[in-house]
């Protein structure tokens, strides 16, 4: 993938020295991460994005179900759709929003108090959601969102109706500005702390996917496919 | 705890008639739930939440560590409250923010594409975050922070010097004006849907603590004390 913004070529990646300055990380800066397999790699790690915006001139942020498609990202907008319709720093036809989406890994336990953290991977994403209004594009998006949640799942559904494509909202978000910010490791205690007989390390946190639940409406006979088992034996 | 907001008395729970309408579930109605011990419990549930803050007129959202804290939460604000300080809707000495924190608890797999879902827990809250300015204060709320981390960590730990607790910033926001939203349990799909040959059903979601591991710096002989243990045994 190449980005286009101003003082980049088109073969070039974003770097501290290029990347928009709202999406510059200012503090902890030997945490940010500028390029486009980082800033990709998180977000494919993740699902649901906090997408903050504007209304009446004061923050709203608001929880949805996000993919990745190529260089964009696709928010599912059925239950806030309107929210961010609503957002009053219009321009362009889209929506000003502030896409954040945060993978905890980790409890990172120092010698003292202050240097206690997390281990933890984000990126934020600025820049216009516009929502997808060719009926194809939305069919299509729609088909990326079941595929994120469970890979070879649309196979087994019938199709979309007309009426559902239309009855959906998605927002296509561009990721030319964005940036990731990164902590892994051991925690960093002061250097006279490293001699107290104190226990520091980090605890790693992971979701996990647990055993399918059958629907209490599910027809006899039926078993969980090989789609769903794929997901959850690891 | 009581809420003060207006139609409210102070022994009257927040409802859907009387609380502040930002914070209104205007979507997805059935889902909304507004009784503080529901708040609190989800607050209760989660470490990190998504903060959104207007700045010069464009919305900024960042991952902030908290913790609940009677009837407000705290924002540990060590690696962004230049961010949120520097928010351009500040009344009453405090910033302007909208709080969101959401745990993912299910994919919710139906027979159709669109009736696909999450289960979740959900809060969001609306108000002004204000810095802890006084030292004892801001001592009790580090100490929350880290108990919030490891129950009982703290008595493992030397004191915080003076240094430190002037080199972190708190930030309080209060709950009085706050709501849930929960999805939880099997797929709905379309009446005639339940009849198609189709697995449905839900795969739990949930976050788990893997075994602690050791600083590479760590002093010969230590092992990893029963407050940590206590929370990776499970």
């Amino acid at each position: 993938m190449t980005i286009n913004v101003p003082g980049q070529t088109a073969t070039e990646d974003r770097t501290a020295a290029n990347v928009d300055k709202r999406v510059l990380v200012k503090r902890g800066a030997e945490r940010a991460r500028y390029s486009t397999s980082e800033v990709e790699a998180i977000l494919d790690s993740a699902m649901v994005a906090h997408v903050g915006t504007v209304r009446d001139g004061r923050p709203i942020v608001i929880p949805m179900f996000y993919v990745r498609d190529g260089d964009s990202i696709l928010l599912h907008g059925a239950p806030a759709s309107g929210v961010i319709r609503r957002g009053d720093a219009d321009r362009n036809g889209g929506t000003e929003v502030c896409v954040t989406v945060t993978l905890v890994d980790g409890l990172v336990l120092a010698r003292s108090a202050f240097h206690h953290s997390m281990n933890y991977r984000s990126v934020m994403v600025i820049g216009q959601a516009i929502e997808i209004d060719d009926p194809e594009e939305k069919a299509a998006a729609l088909h990326r969102f079941i595929e994120a949640l469970i890979p070879g799942r649309q196979c087994d559904l019938r199709p979309n109706n007309a009426k559902e494509i239309v009855g959906t909202s998605v927002l296509r978000l561009s990721l030319e500005h964005a940036s990731a910010k990164v902590r892994a490791g051991d925690p960093i205690d002061d250097e006279d702390d490293y001699a107290l007989p104190i226990w520091a390390g980090v605890v790693p946190m992971r979701t996990v996917f647990d055993a399918p639940v059958d629907d209490t409406r599910l027809g006899d006979g039926l078993e969980v496919p090989a789609s769903v088992r794929a997901i959850t034996s690891t």
